[in-house]
């Protein structure tokens, strides 16, 4: 009932705001593959290019909180109006700090390849922690999208898988760095890499949580998958 | 004038959130110290206490969203209202975070602690970071309080101090490891120790750039310091 009653809402009057949030998660995923790209060849087009979108995300965060706002001055707003505005303004919020991120790889893709290192060691698992992030924030702006809820016990799970990833990286680089100490600055910039991509999942879960407290009026932010998916269903 | 209005507004009847987002930051900035003190002494009940907190800083995120939204939802809420709506949002956001932060620097210690080492290396850095990071936070509640625009440059001045002293600390690391490898790993989470409360710093400015934009309307958070400068002064 209350999942229709903010549906109809949005489909009426706040069709656009959400075109400007999936727009700007648009934005995002490119900008944030982009830079896992140049992080692969040290491509600067490619890093220019990110640094280019990231102007665009900053005014979209700016465009989307004052449509918002405009879109909810022209209405008498009810309490799920407000809310609705609350959590697209903390969606706008964590897509601009993906951006962020996405921004420091590719500076630091820039002074990776500046300082004369060649080949990115443990590339491979960089590549494919960031696939399940840009895959994370997908579905997280999808069930934006769709208003559904059930998204976010799914991604929570993605993220313990990123978080797994990411130990595991750290764990053979803490081992790189013993055995080779002269790469110990390059790998710690794999590390901060790969922990740059960590919090980008960290922000797709957000949103995710965002949409079940949308929906739901519940606060699943600090539980473990099996409660927000308890949560979610109840 | 337009500072007098919402001023005006703020005073009649949004003193309660207002004194909601101060209590808040209160209870971040004691999590934020308690933590630091941790790292000295692996204290577990410090940590205990930080980690309590943090359930109460989750709660006050929603709690402020959830009074903020009711106060303005017995309005018929203006333009300004909801741009006061949008930013007090965020700052709750921005607020939980570092709360987020000060768990993480909890955890860690503790982590430190437990697998043996006894002083923490560089302890005394990382005191100044933070003490510098606590100021910084607490300027920028102050901002808000005031809803004082000026705030915002001094922040962002302080907040390259902190980046300064991160990148310092950064290079002693990366030479102690380069000439103890077993002390890598202890050392590298110093480093994410030092990097948890230069992000603790970013969320300080965040609010401060809030309180501009609450104030004047305009986007400061791509500026340097001299640029924000200008635009609160103009």
């Amino acid at each position: 009932m209350q999942h229709n009653h903010i549906s109809t809402q949005f489909d009426a009057q706040l069709e656009q705001v959400r075109n400007a949030v999936l727009h700007m998660g648009g934005a995002v995923e490119d900008q944030l593959s982009l830079a896992v790209q140049a992080l692969e060849s040290g491509d600067m087009l490619l890093i220019d290019q990110v640094l280019q979108v990231e102007h665009q995300v900053n005014s979209m965060e700016i465009e989307i909180d004052e449509l918002c706002t405009n879109v909810i001055a022209r209405r008498t707003p009810t309490a799920i109006d407000l809310r609705v505005l609350t959590m697209v303004v903390k969606t706008s919020t964590d897509l601009e700090r993906v951006g962020d991120e996405a921004k420091k790889i590719a500076l630091m893709a820039r002074e990776f390849y500046k300082s004369g290192n060649r080949d990115m060691p443990r590339y491979a698992e960089i590549r494919r922690i960031s696939a399940i992030v840009i895959d994370m924030l997908r579905q997280s702006l999808d069930g934006f999208a769709r208003l559904d809820a059930e998204v976010a016990p799914v991604i929570a799970r993605r993220d313990l898988e990123v978080d797994d990833a990411f130990q595991a990286i750290l764990r053979d680089l803490l081992t790189r760095m013993m055995e080779d100490p002269r790469a110990i600055s390059a790998t710690l910039d794999i590390i901060f890499i790969a922990k740059a991509l960590e919090r980008a999942g960290d922000h797709a879960k957000n949103i995710s949580e965002y949409v079940v407290y949308m929906i739901k009026g519940k606060d699943v932010r600090h539980l473990n998958a099996d409660e927000i998916e308890q949560a979610v269903n109840s």
